[in-house]
């Protein structure tokens, strides 16, 4: 066993929060002496305590001169719980391996400082960039105040979203549709466009085989306020979870109606009609909505990719062929050239079912 | 070493020739003695001994009382060469093992039963869906005397050809282009539409690292005979080797100046304007095109699939995303509903350099 193969370790069980932890980040650590395992921990969500001090809990005594792996680099200011560095100092750790370092302000290095102060071996960068795209939606909603924002489409093999009536289900599927409900539930607000609530009447909540124990908000994107107040979305969970965002000048009888519903109404900035999409992002960042997983039409879609806010995208793809000229596509809007393409890094690909899913991080326009 | 071995090594021999034995099938043999490889040969093109033949002179002597390993029954009948299965015997070969039989009705079954008579032992299947996607083409060619159809396209990950402008270089990065040239390699005829055509102006030429020995027919379909004289497909090669396939009441004096132009116009039946398309094959078909690359705009490659003259798909998709409720996508025309989308079974998926491609055997339809 060696400094990779526990830092993997503490990788899976950060992962075993997933979708749990929102606004805090997935952390693992696992504590080694003598190179045998003697604690591990992982942060299960807000209020919990940090993985590292379950770890130490685990170990006991026995982490007097171990070895301690973080995922993350360990806090250095009271918040939920208090500060870790201090007591992984308390704890006569010998060395500290660390992933990444954490991006947050009250931390970004203050951590790692207060153990190098107590003379405690420190490393990091070990699987950084694991750690970093486990945790990539944290580190967005840190730095730039705004939920990460994962678009999500299932096409045919010949580009379509649904056929030349509008029908789409099913372009995947059982294995496809699964783990987007897997993916739903790593998400804190699932966005449609009222075109898609209109045609489709979704609930946007998460089916997994079992009860899942959050709920992610059911956002819709509707600048006019058309959906109806017997719209699934708004029923098939809390009502106050249903956010509908409206721009200027809509309707403010729509609005009581909705409200009246139990909805969220959110009045955004924009045109008249319209949502801007940076101010719906922004109210759902300061509701702790860390990470978004946006599943538009094409028109929502090129609405999100033109603001630039979207970092990554996840394509199912089904074995199918539809044609049709008037058939919709993942993203509609006016488009670029092909020398304004937006790309998409570090795509990876795997089947899944009958299906393909294509994913990868979308590099800034530039 | 198994039986399995000798027959993967005689499907690699086979494969060496891929491209280059149309109207003939792609064909290895390996000739083994007391586990030791004595003889290996394969079908080097029409006119060339055939793969037995081959592999039988390389083990010389050591053939008595060995095991012949083909990846095609060998032939019974007088072709431009000697029938294969009574030199087998005359060989006194003790085993053969076939992967899968010949549909060549002249074939069909004789060429095993020759063996049996002779006391031969002969076992049949070993790797036979193998054997039988190598020479998928020729068998489509046989069987239903029309040339076996890949659609080949480009898109991105939002599901465009081009973008609004009608732009598509690139859409896939080198290693996706030069898996196209390999496509066309092995490709009897390289067709496309006069959008395409007019739009791009492509050369339609196999263009990989070193020359390639054959030269591919480059079709046009062009119901209204609109091609320029000047086209670069008419001049990228053997002027004859340009197809021009017009439709009834195409002008005739385009069709002199086409003809003038060295090309070749082929009438072709269909509504006025129009090319019928399983026409246009017919003719291919005669001229020993066995296997077409059909690498149309999304109107040509839906009248192809409408037509039900596509066997298989092979989609790269490139890691950007374009947009564009405008832009061009891989199959267009009416369209179906998603009930009735013609189904892709089979389909694999690979990496290729910064790109992927996705392919399979289109189903027909029901």
């Amino acid at each position: 066993m060696t400094d990779l193969d526990f830092m993997r370790r503490a990788l899976d069980l950060a992962d075993r929060a997933a979708g749990l932890t929102s606004p805090n980040p997935l952390v693992g650590a696992v504590v080694v002496r003598d190179s045998v395992v003697v604690g591990e921990g992982f942060h299960a969500g807000p209020g919990r305590p940090h993985a590292e001090i379950e770890a130490l809990r685990a170990a006991g005594d026995r982490a007097g001169g171990a070895t301690l792996y973080v995922t993350l680099e360990p806090c250095a200011h009271q918040g939920r719980t208090s500060p870790c560095a201090p007591a992984l100092v308390a704890a006569g750790l010998a060395r500290v391996v660390v992933a990444t370092g954490d991006p947050n302000p009250l931390v970004d290095g203050r951590g790692l400082e207060i153990l190098r102060r107590a003379g405690i071996a420190v490393d990091s960068g070990l699987l950084a960039d694991e750690a970093r795209a486990q945790n990539r939606a944290f580190f967005t909603w840190i730095t730039h105040r705004r939920p990460h924002v994962t678009l999500k489409t299932a096409m045919t093999l010949d580009g379509k979203i649904a056929d030349v009536h509008g029908g789409s289900r099913w372009i995947t599927g059982e294995a496809a549709r699964a783990e987007t409900h897997r993916l739903r539930s790593r998400a804190d607000a699932i966005v449609v466009g009222i075109g898609t609530a209109l045609a489709d009447d979704p609930e946007l909540t998460v089916r997994l085989g079992a009860a899942w124990p959050r709920e992610p908000y059911r956002v819709v994107v509707d600048g006019e306020a058309r959906l109806p107040t017997q719209a699934r979305l708004i029923h098939a969970g809390t009502p106050a979870r249903a956010v509908i965002a409206v721009g200027p000048g809509a309707p403010a009888g729509r609005l009581r109606q909705l409200a009246a519903a139990g909805a969220t109404v959110v009045e955004c900035s924009g045109s008249p009609g319209r949502v801007d999409l940076r101010h719906l992002l922004g109210w759902l960042a300061e509701r702790e909505v860390v990470a978004a997983l946006v599943e538009g039409g094409g028109g929502l879609n090129a609405a999100f990719l033109e603001a630039g806010l979207v970092d990554r995208v996840v394509v199912f793809i089904g074995p199918r062929l539809l044609g049709g000229r008037a058939a919709p596509t993942p993203v509609e809007g006016g488009g670029r050239s092909l020398k304004e393409a937006l790309r998409v890094v570090g795509a990876t690909v795997r089947p899944i079912g009958e299906d393909f899913v294509i994913e990868g991080d979308v590099e800034p326009a530039r």
